[in-house]
């Protein structure tokens, strides 16, 4: 190896580039951002959506808390601080992903604006999808499959979303899914569609 | 939605496995983490590496410090708390991409055996390549691509590792590189004979 190959630059030039990712997985890189209180629905959607898009040939990969909150962000805890950190470098992962042509599926409660917009602003135009899970409060807190509101409201459990510590809802998500209105096969179909209007779903 | 279908076990049951998305792509996720001093050629090497894999309608994606430090590291300095903290986060995202399938490729220098293992232990038996791009510190110095051993030796780049930091040598890698004795191109051919005696190269 000569020094003049051992530049960077020299091979960089050459070096593969995002639209090339692109065209062997036959899609476009997008991070799609599911924001929601706890039990609205998020995971349930995420799911399903992975699961229609990898039967269409579409690879796409999930970003939850199980697989984050015990890896990256391990040495995270639950202060505003944290929770900012939290969904910091959950963003920069995902654009990570999105630059590597994957369809992310992030499934946060994610409450603070600030910290949403910070990864939309870190992410190119058309590379942010909000998909805002809605739900109100007290139906969350009837569902509560894992009696996390039930905790929260006998005090058990501090800074719980919705409960002690606010939620601030998207107010211009690209997408919105009225949990109470539409089942999660109706809602994964209408990010499906969004995805395939916006010519996602080819490189 | 009723509170039994938002109930996340239901879901996860029936969703997408590593298995799914590894024959969609028809090739194992598996981290490849090149380490050695600066100016070793690991990014030469990686973006070789790539373009081929690439070419061979294979998944690959770089991880480096063009794309890290200046995002999910950046709130990270050069103390030896941070510089293990930097490899952890690294070893945590690579987990991630190697969970999606993809073929990772990670250069970063990783002077320290510690912080790599702890990468290779946070991975399954098999996921974890560690590539040794070797080099001596007296080729190292006169290749110096960006001038960086000349300021080091000049005392203007504190804590640059072999001058005045430690290089731990991988002492076990599963792929030795002989920068003094083989091209990029054989070295590239090396690593890629190994994905496919170990059928990386399929799902």
């Amino acid at each position: 190896m000569t020094p003049n190959e051992s530049t960077n630059i020299t091979w960089h030039e050459g070096s593969v580039t995002r639209a090339d990712r692109q065209r062997l997985l036959n899609q476009k890189g997008v991070t799609i951002w599911f924001t929601g209180l706890s039990a609205s629905g998020k995971s349930t959607i995420a799911c399903l959506l992975e699961k229609m898009l990898i039967e269409r040939g579409k690879l796409a990969y999930r970003l939850d808390g199980d697989n984050v909150r015990h890896g990256l962000n391990k040495n995270l805890g639950f202060s505003a601080e944290d929770r900012s950190e939290n969904i910091r470098r959950i963003g920069e992962v995902a654009k990570l992903f999105t630059d590597a042509g994957v369809i992310v599926l992030a499934s946060f409660v994610s409450p603070y604006k600030k910290d949403r917009d910070t990864v939309r602003a870190s992410l190119k135009p058309g590379e942010f999808i909000e998909v805002y899970v809605e739900v109100s409060i007290e139906e969350a807190a009837k569902r509560d499959p894992k009696g996390l509101y039930k905790k929260a409201l006998a005090g058990e459990l501090k800074n719980f979303t919705g409960v002690d510590d606010p939620y601030e809802a998207p107010t211009k998500p690209e997408i919105l899914i009225a949990t109470e209105r539409v089942t999660p096969q109706e809602a994964t179909a209408q990010i499906l569609q969004y995805l395939q209007h916006g010519a996602y779903l080819t490189a």
